[in-house]
């Protein structure tokens, strides 16, 4: 039977993702190339107790449906969280809760984006938004970025010319880059908005984890109505329980919580509630300084081994998340390094699909959260041998 | 700030799952309007264990993310179901996992319907696809659905006149309607279908409770390229799990798997894995045979007592699933029997927003898994004064 699909999905980039798992498969490869946190800081024994906790006292509840918005406890904890940390107003009524922050992506762009709107982001950009907002057809605009954030000047010819529907931003830690927005820059471009009727959708899955422990204040504090901002246990307790959130104005969270009801009633009960309990019964901020501690070494460890073994690739130096990028000379595919670490056991994630509007292939993305500092170093070992064979 | 949302907002109905959930919630009041399985049947003291073994035995794979197409063992469980109970050759190369059946609703209509496209459902049809489909902006069309299943002569017309992508429908005990196909049905709509390109997408949420406890036969096993098939674990084991599936023809799934990856990376995987354990230690026959034993009880006194006390309104007579709709005597709207009904302490759900064309306001969904026989038996009574009260 031949089959008659939609047209958006002659859009989607195509996918590295399953790639990326069938080379995490093999453990003879040391891979750069995924995005994973480390397995060995997830707190397996606190959250077994959390669950012990809501198995016992509360499993009937936790089994059954719930509402759209999310179990309010959870809710609240993050509102304050945001409050305490970032000194920004946030109450539980403006936060809805999601299967991992990918989800706020896809919504996001469901109750934005009609087919042709423009939408603005990063160059590079988080392949993740770039594959959910592709299936809304709209016209995706990139700027810039530089080592302190977006081109000022382009990002303003784009929004004062152009009408974007809204522009995704990674301020802190980007996703592929590593980069990080200055203040400078989250005041200069929330200053540009304002005189636009742009919302600012401001991705902070990485802002609990600066090796320095300070968070950076969020384009929210300066846009309360025009911004949004999306966050995410998975870096910070554990991706394989699926829960973000999305903390936005009341008018937008009550369309998005519409198309959060159609598109799967609401998020998994069980863990809303164990994440709840360990995160009431358990020292986040001292948990996160210990995974950030690790991040933090193998960060610099991979920068040093890249600046000894490989000073012909230029790289990003990231103040905090799980990643850097790092430049091929002239002339070498970014693809080819993927094809050849493989074979000689290292991979590394090729920057091409970052770049929506073509390039890139020069670039490439490194992972240093999931690989130990053994593996780190013995890596960036194997990647230079693969790089000096090119020429 | 004024924003600027995307048209497809405009094509939703109203819901009123947040009114329910409110009824819900107070526990004064007689609930037949929700949609909730037992929670006196959720094996609590089973899925534990399920979860203290998971927990002490692969916490740190459970809580790390995963492929998206699901976890394998659980996909196998369910295709080997299939073999075993349906007769069809299902594979776990052919299931997807997802956020619970209502996540088939949003993906399936993302990959087939682009403006405009023609979808067909029963009419009633279930409010939760109505709401999911919308959203892709389509043409929906329905065909009434009689005691054994739709109108032939009008099915027939919809699918050789018009180029419906997909017909949408429920053939075992029907949400909302609690209508079963006969099997001469299941047997001419397959036989209509065949000569067309449209896709049948079988909504199978009911299928493990029929009273009797004999499955019908899918009609996919008629259409094994042109079907799929949804299915969930919420009626039969726990619905805050999130834990449904796709049963689709591999080029079908290749897709759907795509715009899954892009709607939230994978569902939640440390459900798939306590319910996987669950599964594998249980005894899932013996279980959802007790299941069914007291909602075939809890639906035949239902239908006894609106026999004695509502003769005035005649109603659909269940073989399986959770609800049964009545019809009100002419003249009285459902939406005024749901706020007197609710004055009353008893409340039942309006059936106008299952009609997507209109119409149904004469129609209430009454849901008999939830109450046990005692409230069964009061509520019933309530009702029949409340409706008794507007003659």
């Amino acid at each position: 039977m031949q089959y008659r699909f939609a047209d958006r999905l002659s859009r989607v980039p195509a996918s590295f993702l399953d790639e990326l798992f069938r080379v995490s498969a093999d453990p003879s490869i040391i891979s750069f190339a995924g995005g994973l946190p480390s397995s060995a800081l997830i707190d397996t024994g606190g959250i077994a107790a959390a669950t012990r906790d809501v198995m016992e006292g509360e499993a009937s509840v936790a089994l059954q449906y719930t509402t759209t918005d999310g179990y309010l406890p959870l809710r609240e904890f993050i509102a304050e969280r945001y409050r305490r940390r970032l000194g920004i107003p946030a109450t539980a009524g403006e936060i809805q809760i999601v299967n991992g922050s990918q989800q706020c992506l896809d919504l996001f762009a469901k109750i934005f984006l009609d087919k042709g709107d423009h939408v603005g982001m990063e160059r590079p950009g988080y392949l993740g938004a770039i594959e959910a907002f592709s299936l809304y057809e709209p016209t995706v605009d990139t700027v810039g970025l530089e080592d302190d954030g977006p081109d000022l000047g382009a990002f303003e010819r784009l929004v004062s010319g152009t009408p974007v529907r809204f522009f995704y931003g990674i301020p802190n830690s980007q996703n592929p880059s590593g980069t990080t927005w200055s203040l400078e820059k989250r005041r200069a471009v929330a200053g540009i908005l304002g005189d636009t009727d742009t919302v600012f959708y401001e991705d902070d899955a990485f802002g609990e984890l600066f090796f320095d422990g300070r968070p950076r204040p969020p384009l929210k504090r300066w846009l309360p109505d025009q911004a949004v901002l999306s966050g995410s246990f998975s870096k910070i307790i554990a991706p394989g329980m699926r829960i973000g959130w999305m903390y936005a104005p009341r008018e937008i969270l009550a369309r998005f919580n519409i198309v959060k009801q159609a598109a799967d009633l609401h998020s998994n009960f069980l863990c809303q509630k164990i994440m709840h309990r360990y995160l009431a019964t358990h020292d986040l901020d001292g948990h996160i300084r210990r995974i950030v501690a690790v991040y933090g070494r193998r960060c610099r460890l991979m920068c040093d081994l890249l600046d000894d073994l490989l000073p012909q690739c230029p790289h990003t130096r990231p103040e905090g998340g799980m990643f850097l990028m790092a430049t091929l000379p002239p002339g070498i595919s970014s693809r080819k390094v993927f094809d050849e670490g493989v074979k000689n056991k290292v991979a590394v994630l090729p920057g091409l699909p970052f770049y929506v509007d073509g390039g890139g292939d020069d670039t490439i993305r490194m992972n240093f959260s999931a690989p130990d500092e053994e593996q780190i170093r013995e890596g960036v070992h194997r990647l230079s041998r693969v790089i000096a064979s090119f020429r």
